[in-house]
């Protein structure tokens, strides 16, 4: 095992989990420099009741809700998932109409919904994400799922989407008049459900925020845990996902990709998407 | 139904689906532009049979296996996932060591691994995603998964990591005197495995690539696709995911967000893997 014979002095084996702790993830910082890595009690830590049932007491005070969907797309969720799920007193959920496996929009992904829409009454941050066509026209015409966000919606602290996830919205009429975005090759469709289309990586409307395609929930978690935490707190978790991006490419906008480009992104996706 | 009563001519509104696709995805770059968007048999399409068995034959000619792990960190699997899963001949499969829902770092989202890796016998591309310290260590002395990581290994084409995977890969003896990186605050772990630390977003060393951490398989993935496609391919996938990062910080390495940060986010981390 490398971490037990890594040829450290000696003191840095003793002290089972907590030296090792360090030794995987500490010595970047230096050991010793009030980390907090030892179990518990790290000095300003905000507890987490992980067994607590989502939306029920405890002191995960900020529930978050990410809406899973038959073809959604997972990076839509599960990047806003993974900055938010380490801010101090928020407690992510995945649910949809039932419990259990989610197939994503490739058909290769499946993620699990911990709980029916149904059973969930309340949540601090509502967040839908996208799909390819197949998905997204099934929850633009769900009536179902509409209802459930209209209830949501009507206490949410902040109601917001990725990627064409805003459709879904804006089929429920929550969009009617509100500056949004969405995936760039839909934002067409914006003003068919009566938002209106604004550029930007995300768009900030009252309590709506809107990202634009899939990627984009990662920016926009990230200042949804500004608005829920702090900016030091959102810096840190920028850090804590080495947030840094270096795409090998510089093709990740329709204007940076040019028209050909853009028709050979909307074949795959679509072909990916059934 | 927006997509349905949108005030479009009438022959917007015929043709059922195929239509419909275009309302929503098609418009940004025009209709009838050769895009490809009708049912099947889009012009240059490489058609996918999803039906078959990872791994058996048909024309997914390029295996991706992905592995799944108990505490493993859920972006460092779908960045990955989600810009190769769409490049024409890839089939990407979760596998674990049990087939099923995996439950990541935090507890509170859970992958499932579509198979066993048991049955996977052969991959042209490994992805060994990275984890906090629970996970880490958990893999780091699991001799059945290193057993595996090995045999697969012997005939990858590429074999990669995201996040502290490297040390998992480490652990298995793969990379003794390779140039390798992994999450920022477990590089000095590096030559603990007989790693080369290495900077950089990647780090390509032969057939093995590793990657930063978290949000660095992104652009890791972005690099695989363009090495088993081509660059066109990759640049739209880039497009494919709306990847223009913007972050609304920017303190994603170590250097540039400084010791208190730096702290904070290992604290965060920390907390949240339990």
């Amino acid at each position: 095992m490398p971490v037990e014979n890594d040829g450290r002095p000696d003191h840095h084996r003793r002290g089972g989990r907590v030296l090792r702790r360090r030794t995987l993830l500490g010595t970047a910082v230096g050991a010793g420099a009030g980390l907090g890595l030892g179990a518990g009690a790290a000095p300003g830590a905000v507890g987490r009741t992980r067994q607590d049932e989502a939306g029920g007491a405890g002191r995960d005070r900020i529930r978050v809700t990410i809406l899973l969907y038959e073809g959604c797309t997972a990076l839509d969720a599960v990047g806003p998932y993974e900055v938010l799920c380490r801010v101090p007193g928020v407690r992510v959920t995945m649910v949809a109409k039932e419990a259990g496996p989610v197939t994503s929009d490739t058909g290769e992904l499946r993620l699990v919904a911990e709980r029916s829409i149904r059973d969930v009454h309340r949540t601090e941050v509502l967040v839908v994400p996208g799909a390819g066509n197949p998905g997204t026209l099934a929850m633009m015409r769900d009536t179902e799922v509409h209802d459930w966000l209209r209830r949501m919606h009507r206490r949410t602290t902040w109601t917001t989407s990725v990627c064409t996830g805003s459709l879904i919205l804006g089929a429920a009429g929550l969009l009617k008049g509100v500056p949004a975005t969405t995936y760039w090759a839909a934002r067409p469709v914006l003003k068919d459900v009566g938002a209106i289309d604004t550029p930007g990586r995300f768009v900030e409307s009252g309590k709506i925020i809107t990202a634009g395609g899939v990627s984009a929930g990662m920016d926009m978690g990230l200042r949804l845990v500004q608005l829920l935490s702090d900016t030091r707190t959102a810096q840190a978790m920028q850090l804590g996902i080495e947030y840094d991006p270096q795409p090998p490419f510089d093709t990740g906008s329709p204007e940076k990709a040019g028209p050909e480009l853009q028709e050979l992104a909307l074949r795959l996706v679509e072909e990916a998407a059934g």
